[in-house]
């Protein structure tokens, strides 16, 4: 019945190219919608005390695993990965609503187990599971997640106020959640092919759990708190360090400079890399899930976090026109971003 | 490997069981967590404004048919029926977040279609769409909106203030969403035996909109406002009258006596059942989707809403000892919830 019926395809756009033309068509009309899509959460109301809003949607096949993935884990994750949203606009996660729409595959005791893990979330981050909706589905597990936070106004940071001469810095370490979700897939894989032979996972408990039950970084908007120092851009690493920085280049309109060797890896990534026969640091660019903290300071605020532990120095911004650049010793790269893309595959 | 792997079907519990069980493990920690599960909508905040936020997910295959829904269509809806969830709470809705998940069946214009309807349905209520996600999924269509609003703390509506002697009003018109689904079920049906045969849904426009294209009950909240009525109870029809009524009275423990003859059925309703042989009062209790509000005043409000056509009084809240009841002229039936239950399907 339909002529001239003109068919694009998504994985020609990619995730980011869809929300860009999804963005295009949308107004804000309301006084208290402070800060609409683009960044890690939307901001609203019209008072100095903002909240702070946003959701994730996990699906069965192509965000996890339940061959390897406890539900109880998966629980967990689900709620982390969007409580590290609030934290990377700087502000304070308070309530969570979940969805879920369940195949028939599901036992109540599977449920209780997802809850479980939801639940002891809430518990570590103090936040409260206020509502939701169970649903059925043909096929699979999906889970729908939001976080609700609340922020000052002039406390919260976007992606957008990066400028030059500012330092990069990134919290915790980097390529972890690839390494261990690389482990899990092998195993995977040999199960297949003889159930027989036990899962060797033996030395590898922290990139597996970085891989299972990620943590947000509710300590390091602490620390940035006590320090007094206020990020002038900042997200969450859950695509890679390579394209997320990007995103704080692109809507910042400035350039980086990433030194190689400034960018922490664990010395168990290390381990694991070499074992799978992988680049530790193509993991910490683009291997993306680490939910560590990227942002940057004023020069100025140097002295404040450079003792830090948990807080590295891994570059700086640069005029936009220097592009986005990779320091590898005498070297020079320019940055790809090879973080996931979910509709690419 | 599981020993002792005890196994409860999710159908045994059905979706209120679910609820209930996932409910009894929710602590609330958050001085803001004002109201948890249970109602329409959670109510968030420490000031006497508060914010609303409520959450829906639909499926493809549980919650819509493309076979018959056109994808504006469905993203109107989906907006729709979450903005009824903030009047419900006698809110005003004012932002939605909106995640999808789509196989690689959907294109670009197929997404276009449904944010033209989300966008839609944005303008009509005077909402912004703020945030969202977008992911890939191995099979179908999975929209998860989350709508939120505002009200004053004391204007709010809960569904548990219904006490004896209240009235209980409804919107509207009920059971038009029932029929116009079941005439679309007939036609795909016939369509499948034979696809030479056009469809016939001619004379069918109105229960029809109503399944494909329902709207939010907005205009009442304006006109409770208006006539000084704050209602004791009040939440949509969703899964049918006869299911939603026993919320409100669970909740306020109260028993109610509804009057089958006060119930408003649109004579299109009245003229689709008798083709489809179906009782049009039938489809008014259970059919559901109507997204109509339902509400319990105060018998000293009766002069102030008795002559609003919007608003018809169907019947009154009794002592919880009396049960639900429904009046049929001399006989009096008790009233079974025979509402929706997506998980018993």
């Amino acid at each position: 019945m339909l002529e001239n019926n003109e068919r694009t395809e998504l994985s020609q756009l990619g995730e980011f190219g869809l929300i860009d033309k999804i963005k295009q068509g949308v107004e804000l009309r309301q006084k208290s919608s402070f800060k609409g899509i683009g960044d890690d959460a939307a901001v609203i109301g019209t008072d100095k005390k903002k909240t702070l809003v946003t959701t994730d949607m996990l699906m069965e096949g192509i965000h996890f695993d339940l061959s390897y993935v406890p539900l109880k884990h998966l629980g967990y994750k689900a709620v982390v990965v969007n409580l590290s949203d609030i934290y990377a606009m700087n502000g304070k996660p308070t309530q969570i609503t979940v969805s879920i729409g369940l195949s028939s595959r599901f036992s109540l005791e599977a449920v209780d187990e997802l809850y479980t893990g939801i639940l002891l979330a809430c518990e570590k981050y103090n936040v409260d599971l206020v509502g939701g909706d169970t649903t059925s589905s043909l096929s699979g597990l999906t889970i729908s997640v939001t976080a609700i936070g609340e922020a000052e106004e002039d406390s919260i940071v976007y992606r957008n106020g990066a400028k030059e001469t500012d330092l990069i810095c990134v919290s915790g370490d980097l390529g972890a959640a690839f390494l261990g979700l690389q482990l899990l897939e092998r195993e995977k894989k040999i199960f297949k092919e003889n159930p027989e032979i036990q899962p060797d996972l033996s030395g590898h408990d922290y990139v597996l759990e970085r891989q299972l039950k990620p943590e947000a970084r509710a300590e390091i908007i602490d620390i940035l708190e006590l320090e007094k120092v206020k990020p002038t851009a900042m997200l969450d690493i859950s695509d890679g360090l390579s394209s997320d920085i990007m995103h704080i280049c692109t809507q910042s309109e400035v350039g980086c400079r990433i030194y190689i060797d400034k960018i922490p890896v664990d010395h168990t990534t290390g381990i694991a890399a070499e074992e799978l026969n992988l680049d530790p640091t193509t993991a910490a660019l683009n291997g993306g899930e680490d939910y560590e903290l990227l942002f940057t300071v004023d020069i100025k605020d140097y002295e404040r976090i450079k003792t830090n532990p948990a807080i590295r120095v891994i570059g700086h911004i640069t005029e936009k026109s220097d592009g986005y650049n990779l320091v590898a010793g005498e070297q020079i790269i320019e940055l790809q971003a090879q973080g996931w893309n979910h509709l690419n595959k």
